[in-house]
């Protein structure tokens, strides 16, 4: 039987709450991992891939160790890029570097990617091949996103499309491989997993975009990260590279008030040249179109119209968030 | 036909010269990657794997990428001691962290283990699951032995037993599996597989004492590092934890001279007092013990004498190594 998000997402949750870990003198190598793996979070990818394996194969169980292995993944990468964007916290909590050391944020951080490998290669020998190239691709595509954003950071001149790029790498290419993983283990054909792959990416982009757009629109009170931030760290994010490639007197003012010392005073500043150029109607726009590549993608599927049901929610529900 | 540890070793090292990586605006990411690939080294761990393969397949082709995936293992792992150890030096060539940067060192790193298990999974699919299984149980122990190592630092009470644990992990582990998914490859028994691992175990552990030995007792113009490091770091070495739990006045001794500030009278003084205490030959002894085990290990399996010779003759190049 087909279930909401929301109870994919509580199955994952009560499976990473059980899980256990090797403790004794090896705790300060898996105590960290445990503490990343406990941090909540929406548990978006596990609960896609079980979505999927769900959708495909009516059978969710066998499913439930990759998802959590995607999740692994996941909260590894989340590790070691704090430690790379010299971030101390992590949904309201200190970071594993900030909580313990830079040496145990990489080391256990190496530990969660093998873990990971080895969860989600926890699927009937028949498809683990094609499980596991998906995932090794995906990871290095993953970095290639990381490095990406790192060099763009220093760039003047990064263009949408390398962007797009960027995120369809750090951001879709997990999601891809969370709906392709998924199907595959609901017994898919390869045409459907490319399908869902291309929904999973698809969506990966929307709900990035998304996230820019609620770093500037979003709703201060509930957004859990403070509004602005991406102004402030002047993160080219697709606000900024919409709006200074606009080529409208509103590009200039918005490249001088990039200039602007942080503070409250350029996120309103910048915040308001965002609304005089409309970028916050182009940014829905541009969400509103990946959202409808991910439907064609899921429609493309030979899934029945029920079966595709909880994947258009999800769209919805990613694309109508306001924090 | 069987060929030697050097033959191996050549051929593994045409083989990593001749690989590419992805270049353009990736190769901030893969850059560091070929760069420690090139670095040479015995390349121990891939001429091991190839040298099980062709004793029991007598075919090495299909070994070579599974082999370069092992060496690419050990790289990464190298990547991330080096930032973990604070240490900008290796193979006479600044370590990635201090050539590029710490972030570049992390990401790189974590591409090359992904990397290092896909190539190692360019197995058939019949031993695919095995060979995947060992080498992520393996890659969990060598993190484990580095955070182990990292903790004997500020440890007091390290044990001889302590100490074996952690080498066998760090060090002994890929050296283990190196050997068993050789013998897989080359389509060993089970139990085959197993003694070989053994092998690569005892083998491990002696080439690690050894190591310590050479750190003390080695031809200082042919080790490659300065002689008496370990005593300089105040190392946990097997040196130091067998003179220290001797119980005798030279322990006393060997305490109060650990003290000493780092340098060439620290040095000088700690190697008197090990050679008092017969540190040097006891240290031979416990590599001639595990040497003897490697050895057993060997006879153990169904292969001929002649087909044991290369990894018999392994053992003594390793063990009567001079740096």
């Amino acid at each position: 039987m087909k279930s909401s998000f929301s109870d994919y997402s509580a199955e994952i949750e009560k499976y990473l709450r059980d899980m256990t870990y090797p403790s004794g003198d090896l705790e300060g190598l898996y105590g960290p991992v445990a503490y990343g793996m406990t941090a909540g979070g929406k548990r978006l990818r596990p609960s896609l891939l079980m979505m999927a394996a769900d959708a495909f194969g009516g059978c969710c169980e066998a499913a439930l160790c990759p998802a959590a292995g995607m999740e692994m993944f996941h909260n590894f990468t989340l590790l070691h890029d704090d430690v790379m964007d010299n971030s101390d916290t992590r949904r309201g909590r200190p970071a594993v570097h900030a909580r313990w050391d830079v040496n145990t944020a990489i080391l256990s951080g190496d530990t969660m990617l093998t873990l990971a490998t080895r969860m989600v290669s926890e699927v009937p020998d028949t498809i683990l091949r094609p499980v596991l190239d998906a995932f090794n691709t995906m990871a290095l595509r993953v970095y290639e996103g990381q490095r990406l954003d790192m060099d763009f950071e220093k760039s003047d001149s990064v263009s949408i499309d390398d962007y797009i790029r960027m995120i369809s790498f750090k951001t879709g290419a997990l999601l891809a491989a969370s709906a392709r993983i998924g199907a595959l283990i609901g017994g898919a054909s390869a045409e459907d997993a490319e399908k869902m792959a291309e929904y999973g990416m698809m969506l990966g982009i929307a709900f990035q975009i998304q996230d820019d757009w609620l770093d500037v629109f979003g709703d201060a009170a509930s957004f859990g990260k403070p509004i602005g931030g991406d102004i402030n760290n002047g993160k080219k994010s697709y606000l900024l590279l919409m709006g200074l490639s606009a080529g409208t007197p509103g590009s200039e003012a918005l490249a001088e008030a990039m200039k602007l010392p942080a503070g409250p005073v350029k996120v309103k500043t910048v915040t308001r040249i965002y609304e005089k150029m409309n970028l916050s109607g182009i940014c829905r726009e541009a969400v509103a179109r990946y959202s409808a590549g991910a439907i064609s993608a899921l429609k493309a599927t030979s899934l029945s119209d029920s079966d595709r049901e909880p994947f258009r929610r999800l769209v919805e529900k990613l694309t109508g968030r306001r924090r």
